[in-house]
């Protein structure tokens, strides 16, 4: 095919479509017209010439003929967008390249390149990766972050104390339970002055400061207000459930000057989308390009290790996504989920590298010696697979009796 | 398995989880609690007294053995979760239920049951089938609706000469296009106006009213204003792409009185969840239950007889969650969308039935004698399939030019 060259104010739409017997260039086009401005070979040419600046066009099409079994042919097509046609949101976006067309057969949406244009309406993650870093006074090492486990049922005295025991352990952000809603005994401003008060307590125990991202919850229209609430009682991050409410009540939240906490975005209800090879959105844009856009400063995906799986390379992907440098955005950190355990760290360090998240909940509150040990364990095996020493050995050094109690627990898993 | 009885203060969720060798008894324990208490067997009994009105239960686990080829071995395992552990809002619901777990394998999230109580924060559609019914007063038949089409890129004057076209030929409702947002030209407010005017002036020819469903599009925050200031213009109905923007934001846009008008739900994005058999969400669910929960007086979704399609049983499934009249709401108007032409009326009807919308684009563009005899020919074939006359013989009256074209044309499929 014919690649167009001129793309300027343009965004461009990368599909899959699985097809047995399509011809995809005939389908490509049809999509680029569709899309646009609906019928273009029977228009007047007078028309022609006033709605060319709407048309859409193919950039690309890749035939893939498969394996030859039924279900195996695929094309990957490219079709670019005029701005023109949409205002400057992610819901007119997806809308437009994604509305219709993803309930028109076999076709999943792989990947977007929006246009400077487009992109100035976005600010991005407010604080990105150096800007949680500076909160924290942290670099040179990844992050340390510890989720709240069970928390259901627990009133206000258990949620402090499980606070405080992952605090001391001196992990660098504790994250809410993403199911953990409002209710009348722990709501989102009593729950931050607890947990707050206990991380002030345990930094006196670890000369460290942590950001505590608490979960905000409830309608659509009073997000804003309870996110102020919470940070007027003291939180200093927020977890949203970003795919719940859509991506642009993520980007009004990162856009809203009084909200001047990092979000960390996590990615419930995501496999409804990602996991099929033939429907839905490919993790690296669900849970990469479109988290930053929408300006998530922290974001959350299945690891490769644990019982909740994402393969590798879409993990990779992801992450790619979040910390590309081509982008005039902050870099958001790639938090990697599930199944972490501390043993896991070196394998963590080499597929992630150091700008990312260590994320752990039974990691942490499993540790034999408790939360606390839990949090030690892991900052120690962080501390080892910086030095470049091996976790079985590090594990024997004095002064690691938390490691070596959970290496000998669930092992380890050099890269 | 055993069904457990109390479940009152519980929603209940039906999963397929596809697995060629998993226990699914076990599965279904390791839902219930996983996505509620978190652990339970190894709880003490004082704390097991107290974590039970949190705790999930499973309700059933039907196995299908499958035909025996890999991959067919399934469950649909049903879980009901106490009330207590979410807020009332679907948000909440959702990423109870499948915000995990859509993660977790080959699980797809087919039905949701929500508790009384639940159910009390929503009051459903504002106007519902009868309230549709009786601003337009009419009764007794399906209604019509006719679709801009091609709009990209029209002036108001475009707009308005091909909003009046399709107004005369006697349409009960005119949608915008979904892919239609905001500029300086036709903005929401410039829009109405021009458009109820032209409504207007058709009115003095066909002594009709009609519905004008104007895209609310633009920042989530904003959503309310603009409704608002559209209604102030004169817009008499509302287009939203509610999957765009999340249940939530749909379901305050129903909830807010100042926004005293009908609200059609598009399904924009839908075929990102429904149709892939192993993951995502059950149309049934996605674009019935819910959308009427969440408020949508009308709800479109892809006709069986289009080039975008959905099996049959689906849309009847659909159907049958909108006007499912043991829900205590106001029912939603099923709107079957794409490919229909006049030929299908009969077939729409015998599938639909009356309490349905009979919605067309090109079956109103296209006619041969133009939009307004579209909308002629429209209205001549529901009026014929009411009375029980076949098209084909109906086309031969006189005084029906209108519907001889499009029969012409199309052809007949006759129920």
């Amino acid at each position: 095919m014919t690649e167009s060259t001129n793309r300027a104010g343009m965004c461009v739409a990368t599909y899959r479509v699985h097809d047995d017997k399509a011809d995809f260039a005939k389908k490509a086009q049809s999509i680029a017209v569709g899309l646009t401005v609906g019928s273009w070979t029977d228009l007047p040419e007078l028309r022609k010439a006033e709605m060319e600046k709407h048309l859409g066009r193919v950039v690309s099409v890749e035939e893939h003929a498969g394996d030859g079994t039924p279900g195996s042919r695929h094309a990957d097509i490219r079709i670019a967008y005029p701005d023109l046609n949409f205002s400057r949101d992610i819901p007119a976006l997806l809308v437009t390249v994604f509305g219709k067309l993803s309930m028109d057969g076999r076709v999943k949406l792989l990947d977007l390149d929006v246009s400077d244009g487009f992109q100035s309406a976005f600010a991005g993650p407010k604080f990105g990766i150096a800007g949680v870093r500076e909160q924290l006074g942290v670099h040179g090492r990844p992050l340390l972050m510890s989720i709240f486990k069970s928390v259901i049922g627990h009133d206000l005295r258990g949620l402090e104390e499980q606070f405080y025991q992952q605090a001391l352990g001196g992990v660098d952000l504790i994250k809410d339970d993403e199911i953990l809603f409002e209710n009348d005994e722990i709501g989102i401003d009593r729950r931050v002055a607890v947990c707050m008060e206990a991380a002030r307590r345990a930094s006196q125990q670890t000369g460290q400061k942590l950001l505590y991202a608490v979960n905000l919850t409830g309608p659509t229209s009073r997000l804003h207000d309870q996110a102020r609430r919470a940070i007027a009682e003291g939180a200093n991050a927020l977890l949203f459930n970003a795919l719940a409410y859509g991506y642009d009540a993520l980007h009004e939240l990162a856009a809203d000057p009084s909200v001047n906490v990092p979000i960390a975005a996590h990615p419930a209800m995501a496999g409804a989308f990602y996991p099929s090879p033939h429907y839905g959105i490919a993790a690296p844009l669900l849970l990469g390009k479109l988290m930053r856009l929408a300006g998530a400063d922290l974001v959350l995906f299945p690891s490769p290790y644990g019982s909740v799986v994402m393969p590798k390379e879409e993990n990779l992907a992801i992450t790619a996504a979040l910390l590309d440098p081509s982008r005039p955005m902050r870099t958001s950190f790639p938090v990697p989920s599930a199944g972490i355990h501390p043993g896991l760290v070196p394998l963590l360090l080499r597929d992630f590298g150091i700008e990312s998240v260590v994320n752990a909940g039974g990691g942490v509150h499993g540790h034999p010696g408790g939360a606390a040990a839990g949090g030690q364990a892991f900052r120690q095996a962080i501390d080892a697979a910086m030095a470049g020493i091996p976790l079985q050995q590090a594990a024997q050094e004095p002064g690691r009796e938390a490691l070596r109690a959970a290496v000998d627990a669930w092992g380890v898993r050099e890269a």
